[in-house]
């Protein structure tokens, strides 16, 4: 199984790069496999940017999150991982993931990180 | 098929230019063409202002709006360009505009675009 | 048909004037009707204020806004003078009202104002 | 603006035959133009039946739906057409479509139509 | 004020006799006058029938249910009056009117009436 | 503290006895004491009825439940002693009483009791 | 730890032997032991009964239930053994148990029993 | 009938005095009368505080708010009360009442009160 | 990639097989592969059913579940499918699936699958 | 019965140590029990932090707060315990439990408590 690469991930140009808007896509079809015991895991990814001169395509953000899917993952690392890859691909001014995982042993887990370009306030 | 064009957009007085005040017009009936497949996109437009001189007339919106029903337009350009045109003929001292789209390939995106007339603060 | 007075608001002494608190009142019945087409509009009005030395009292708020059932009045103009009487009755530390109207010609519309006793910080 | 035809259907076989078991389709995304106003409608869809030889194929059922987009038609007749088309097409052992049709002048509409074949008892 | 008169309801022919089908509409902006009290009541009706050789036509429908809106009414009697109006005008197979009217005294009270025509089977 | 009484309940002629109609009232304020503990219990009560000669007053209702509100009272006992009282003075063809008390020790309780005039089939 | 018992229930004489009701409890705060894990698993009961000559009182219904928190019992086990239990004390005319158990491997699962005694109909 | 008093509230040492943390006691049970009408009111209190040397003690809790089941109060009134009451036994460093009324009239109540003891900052 | 097999699927003897009792199971993380475009598909699952000697294990039917992961399957097939394995392995006396997938092209579809043992009346 | 201890919790290494961001863990699962009256407490625990060098492990969690089923606990303590008890085996730059306790005598009590590491700002 190969490892996830953020070279699928396709850009288009910003259309409205003079104003600072804001893209959230909500991803509810994100699964990867559970490092430790090989069982999947299932999860809800919202992605939110304010983009800078490029936009992400919406279908090969699908086709790069699908990587997962065979992928071993802790749920700290993979969100983590995730945003690095959309910030090198996209240089957004600012970017936010929320995945919300669903229940394991009674217990259900969100972890949410975020990204600051360097001059830019939220 | 004619540009859609923001001529067809009908204003009156502003009754209480004195005061800042919000009016929020939520349209759930919004459809336009995906410019790449040809396939009709739905979302729901939420139009927040503060009015200056003039207010919008709502027959009008729903009329300004219907324009993009055969239009080719990408989430991001649509949602920015009918900012711009509420803008241009309204001269708000703020404004917002959020987009929901429905799904498409298992992901669901909104667009948040937001104008401030200069001097003015939210 | 006479116009809406405010001379029906009735006002008790606020018991506690010694302390900043918020009233808030939900109206879920309030109709008018359209000055261009004469057909009933309806919606949901939310009273917030902080009362300074006088509280209005609640039937005769029931009694005001019933005036407007055959009044025709404008949405954007309906509610800043509703914000204007119970101002001038009360004289509230702060006072928010949000309408919120049914929907027309597939558009729901809400109406956001506000009002600040000079001095006051919310 | 050609008529709508039911030759855009496309259908697959029936995988289990043998089994009376029942598919739903919800389609939130249809919409019409009211022949009277000339103004958009939209309603959600809900398509349910108990194939017999013959399954409809759901990309084809989309495409065929797309067709109203820029078609006239009355609540209760673009209903009562969209089973006669699908019942023509699939010859299922029995059918019902629920349309829900968004609020035109502070009303709602839901039209239920239904098709069972002779013999079958639902 | 002249008493409510079911002259003003429209009707057209039903598109499809030959098959017993569904209309549900739902009103919620039904009001009326307490004839004890003298205060407005409000309520949401949904009606539902089965159609025979007329439907009625939904502004109409719009149209007569306003005439309530100066007309003092019972629940009881008014939902009963409603029902016997629709059924003199189109003759349905079957019609159902729920009235659900918003809390007074801390309590709601909803009111559920229903003609069968003689023959027919629901 | 006086036992409650069914001499409160007031009646109206029915206005359409020719037709089984239900009406239906919702009491989300019915308290009473425990006759255990002496503590407080809160609860909604749903009355639905198809009225024969009589319907019941609904502010004569409002009054009748009050009286439990320092009456000791188990939750099967007063449920059911309701009914009695409401079928006594109306003689209804088919009356239910739906009881949702909340929450005691973890537990919530409802209690469901129905009478049926003799002849009458629901 | 002793097994469970059904002599910690308690029962009260049926106050209304002449009329076929119900009774409803859900209890949301039950809790067991996996006996193949010792892990804890956690639902609610849903208890539902139609008393013949006597009723369960609810404090020792609580009581009798706590008995489990540290007694090991799969659910399609533990949820019968209650139903018979609770049979054996009250001997209703009827008695359904809905038991909804928390998520274990992203699965989720109910068990529902009833009992209907010997001549009752539902 | 006896004042409602302050002497039943009892309170036990705040086991975490070093930490700015908050407890906060949602209390849906709340019924009073009104001093008008003599009608009973119902309505749900929300009180949050930051404890400082004193916590109180929930059961004594209840009992304080169940001495105003027979005690005439308007909303503004009552809700100041309660809150001067917890604050002068327990000297929170925060506290904030909603109380949450139900309709009356067609409009429902709330009312927001707080009290921030010197030096301490929310 | 091996075809799924009923093989993995374990069972345990019905504790109370003297009673007619359901079993629901809710999978929320069921996904396998479009067929045609090899894109993932993701539903929910509903199995409900009456053991007869048998019951499934909850485990096993999650590692059952699992093996569709990879397996490319129409929602008709699979759905039926299912439903014959698990027939097959617990011979229950009524097994009902309802299978729910998320939404492709603006339309979510649902498949409904039941089996009955001869004999045996729901 | 042994006390809870600390020392069941494990940690792994924060793989984004260089990131500021939140890891949310709610725990619908919690049952301690009352020290007062000895019954069973329930609650659901939201545990929210920012790493520093450590995380905290999912199943260890479950463990350590599965000691608190046999253990007398009254809210306010057992609320702050376990944040101290998390704070120093994990040392986060930020951590926040909202406890939310099952209601007891109508009443339903939360627990919000907080710690932030020197230096940090939220």
């Amino acid at each position: 199984m190969p490892e996830p690469t953020r070279d699928v991930l396709e850009t288009f140009e910003n259309p409205y790069p003079g104003r600072d808007y804001r893209v959230e896509s909500v991803c509810p079809e994100f699964t990867s496999v559970c490092p430790k015991t090989g069982q999947p895991d299932f999860g809800t990814l919202t992605i939110t940017y304010v983009p800078d001169a490029l936009c992400f395509e919406l279908k090969s953000l699908k086709l790069y999150l699908q990587q997962y899917r065979d992928h071993g993952a802790f749920y700290e690392d993979v969100t983590n991982r995730i945003l690095d890859d959309l910030v090198a691909v996209t240089r957004p001014r600012w970017m936010k993931i929320v995945a919300e995982f669903t229940p394991r042993g009674g217990i259900r887990t969100n972890v949410i990180v975020e990204h600051t370009a360097e001059g830019f306030t939220v």
